[in-house]
């Protein structure tokens, strides 16, 4: 019985550190513009999931393979994206089966969901999308049927957006939650070279909330700064920002 | 003497391989969308320099430093992003000199640079910006004016993208150009899970061709298919594209 210590972790969640994986030359190559890494941090963010690294690898089978075993083992979980599709330029899941060293063969279940949709169009190229590590679980997709899959905590995802959010959105009861960290923004005509030393003193003042200051420029000239505190304590945030505010008041 | 060999390698440019470095809380976050990685891949690909790895990391000097050490290793070039304004947070230039294990000290000229822009504006936290690893170079900003930085083969740059364009284009001259990779892209109505098989045979035909299948949904309903070939032989390509298209003809 461990009544207590569970008791004490629902009050302290975990810090839980994710990392994502965006297989594809097409990203690299500059011709299609990422909007996973976003959507995808936003979304784990609530979960309490923290987004800690990024890496963008071309399909080369070796390149997914040292990556993804470099990030399963730096972080709680892996989200990769891109490259498990029908053609032979998706060679995802078999590298994720080599990075596990697992066989890489026929889903039993996924290979159901394919014949079952694809019914008398079905052939060897959307059959494969039912090759998998043996023993992957996995991960609906209601948009166009063909699932992903996670092998222990790398989660193997679509790259079309409208397909990766449908399948991390059923990920829901599957993923551990943790500390939630909260943000606020606001805006400030000031200039950076302004309030560096102001922002200097709040992270003194302030040292379990974390300061980003973001300059912009502006369509009709000029220049804006936004401030983005991050941390667990919402309160805490509200109070740093007051702080903060006051004192560029007087700037 | 190396004439010949000279005029043999001016025929057959070499392959130049880079990795880019985008660094801050506010794209892990979510928050901000990178547009770096999409502008500085297609320019680098125009002077014969191919993306081949993205990071992502937070403003955390130890990620840092150990991201550039690893990828200015693996890489001919590697291009930062972000982290080098005059705020706290800016801790991008430190974190460079300790990579390089290079002394963290005031360069001469940026620190002219700024003193002449800023007149008598300059305080402490603009001039931290000429601060920067001793006997960096320096890369001209002609829209803020606070200057980039390279070391041996690490390409320091701001986040701004209007900032970092600027900057990347001053790098004409300083960077050597390789062999520039070419690509034709085309689309067909036709599904992934048909063309799959006539792709696997295309890519046995032109074994120095890539080949690339991106679906996309339509607006209206429907998918469609972009077919991107990549490749060092424009003619080729053409050979490629054209041999694909009469197979799909017959589907």
């Amino acid at each position: 019985m461990h009544t207590e210590k569970n008791t004490l972790k629902q009050a302290n969640p975990p810090e839980i550190k994710a990392a994502m994986l965006i297989i594809g030359d097409e990203i690299l190559s500059g011709r299609t513009q990422d909007k996973n890494l976003a959507w995808l941090s936003d979304y784990l963010g609530k979960l309490g999931i923290q987004m800690a690294e990024v890496r963008v690898v071309p399909d080369v089978h070796e390149k997914i393979v040292s990556a993804v075993n470099e990030l399963r083992r730096a972080y709680d979980y892996v989200f990769t994206t891109g490259g498990i599709g029908p053609t032979p330029d998706d060679i995802t899941a078999e590298a994720i089966a080599a990075a596990f060293d697992l066989p890489y063969q026929f889903h039993p279940d996924a290979k159901k969901i394919l014949e079952h949709f694809y019914g008398d169009q079905i052939n060897e190229a959307r059959l494969r999308m039912a090759k998998m590590p043996r023993g992957a679980k996995l991960i609906d997709n209601p948009v166009s049927h063909a699932p992903g899959f996670y092998v222990e905590n790398v989660f193997v995802m679509a790259g079309v957006p409208k397909i990766m959010q449908a399948m991390a959105m059923n990920l829901d009861g599957v993923l551990a939650r943790g500390a939630v960290r909260h943000q606020i923004s606001f805006t400030t005509p000031l200039r950076e070279g302004v309030i560096s030393e102001t922002l200097a003193a709040a992270m003194k003042e302030f040292p379990d909330v974390s300061f980003g200051s973001y300059p912009r420029f502006l369509d009709g000239g000029g220049t804006e700064v936004t401030l983005v505190l991050r941390g667990y304590d919402e309160t805490a945030l509200q109070t740093a920002q007051k702080w903060v505010l006051e004192k560029f008041s007087a700037l």
